[in-house]
């Protein structure tokens, strides 16, 4: 019978510190405004977005949506990001990805000014990850992983972790957060052998490879903590994450349900970078 | 008995190919060029700057240097480099560092010109070598590591690797290009439990810690490479690397030696990147 890690509980507690910020900031006139930029109308990008927005007013973030055609130049699209780098108003950017084929990725995430960076797509955003330097943000979820442990007392510091995945928005991030915090990181992915093996022998999983039944019990042993940040939707459209929750369950000393787990801190990791942003703006910190 | 991992066969057959590469830009009117930033008369960068000029001649690279009072402001510092970020002479930059601390690294690294960091210190060169993107150049000694596994035909694909040190020049460059080639890396550090456990079933080390004595027998089992990265000294002045090499050697299937191994091919690895650098800049490549 493992602990349920719900992500819940940990939103709660940080809607009410972050509103709390906000509204001091909201005293010295300064409203921490969310400029989002999508091209098109993709399904998942929607869907994020709305959770986005209801978590804004959670913690008193404004939202400003900047919507263009999926089909707008990569110079159009740059002169826009420019416009917003330069609006006073917007605190903070969330801008769709993957882009659509006719935009360079690498080109347009660059624009973006590093300080209004709250996602953490820029190189200076990356470097400063990487480094475990001060400079820009880390990607939301990797982000939301750390908080969840850190709200549930879950100390890495010389546990041995296994990283399911080396994704840019998830499992790079995550690892180098977790070595930063003086954990011993073995990142995993597709051409790793006996994966199993050397997960079931770890502390900690971090299971962040997107596929469903990626994690069952031959990974697992008890005493393990078990955060999986996938968002997966099986057969019949409803979502789990890459770990077998029923084979784990049982085993494992503590596990993040999918879905009410990590995806559910995600959005207030960027409500928290927004509002850091404004105080920063401001030199308040 | 171990097959040692002699530097000097890679740098030989790199010299042949850079000086070739030298010399059709010579044919072109460009003469490949590395700027010295030094700061005062530290003997180790002394050490390292008569190395680089000395392998500069050997692949046709001219070098210029720029030396500063180690009481240089950062404002008189930063000016310098804005001036050889805009010579055109100059390919590339090795600043040495740590800088004194009068001065700011982290506002004097990001002043160099993204395209003359040819030892990657911007956060467009890390930001490059954490994505596996192909901005900026990776630090000269991790590329070194990689350089001699090709070399002597070492797959690091779907092997598992300990890299002990989790340094930016290169416990964290050398784990990323190691991930990046499929291998499955674990970061050993200082805070790390039983790392001799956890290197004995490993088929690579990459030791990069800096401390004589760091792997010693107990770290190690037949079949494994080790690459040793370190450059120390014993009490009576001799250079040694971080494994005990009598203790590996009879064990281990291949070893790099210290001296003579991975930092015979760090100043070729700079040589490189300057004619690469001289290349792009000429629309070559």
């Amino acid at each position: 019978m493992a602990i349920i890690l719900k992500g819940k509980e940990v939103v709660d507690k940080l809607n009410d510190e972050l509103l709390a910020r906000s509204d001091a900031l909201k005293e010295k006139g300064i409203t921490p405004t969310l400029g989002i930029i999508r091209l098109g109308e993709r399904p998942d990008d929607l869907a994020y977005e709305r959770g986005a927005i209801k978590r804004a007013e959670k913690t008193g973030v404004a939202v400003e949506q900047f919507i263009f055609d999926a089909d707008i130049t990569q110079d159009e699209l740059i002169a826009e990001i420019d416009k917003i780098n330069e609006d006073p108003e917007i605190s903070g950017v969330l801008m769709f990805r993957p882009l659509p084929g006719q935009i360079d990725d690498e080109a347009v995430r660059n624009e973006l000014a590093p300080e209004k960076d709250v996602d953490g797509i820029t190189d200076g955003s990356m470097a400063g990850v990487y480094s475990g330097g001060g400079n820009g943000y880390p990607p939301c979820t990797a982000e939301a992983c750390i908080q969840i442990m850190d709200y549930y007392g879950i100390d890495p510091r010389g546990k041995n972790v296994a990283v399911i995945g080396r994704s840019q928005v998830i499992g790079k991030p995550v690892s180098m957060m977790l070595m930063q915090r003086n954990a011993t990181v073995t990142v995993c992915h597709t051409k790793t052998n006996d994966m199993a093996g050397i997960c079931r022998d770890k502390d900690i999983i971090i299971a962040a490879a997107g596929h469903i039944g990626t994690v069952t019990e031959d990974f697992l042993s008890p005493g393990q903590i078990v955060i999986d940040v996938a968002i997966n939707f099986d057969d019949d459209g409803n979502m789990c994450g890459d770990v077998e929750f029923d084979q784990a369950e049982p085993v494992v000393q503590a596990i993040t349900p999918v879905p009410g787990g990590v995806g559910t801190v995600t959005t207030s990791m960027l409500m928290k970078h927004v509002i850091e942003a404004a105080e920063k703006r401001e030199n308040l910190i």
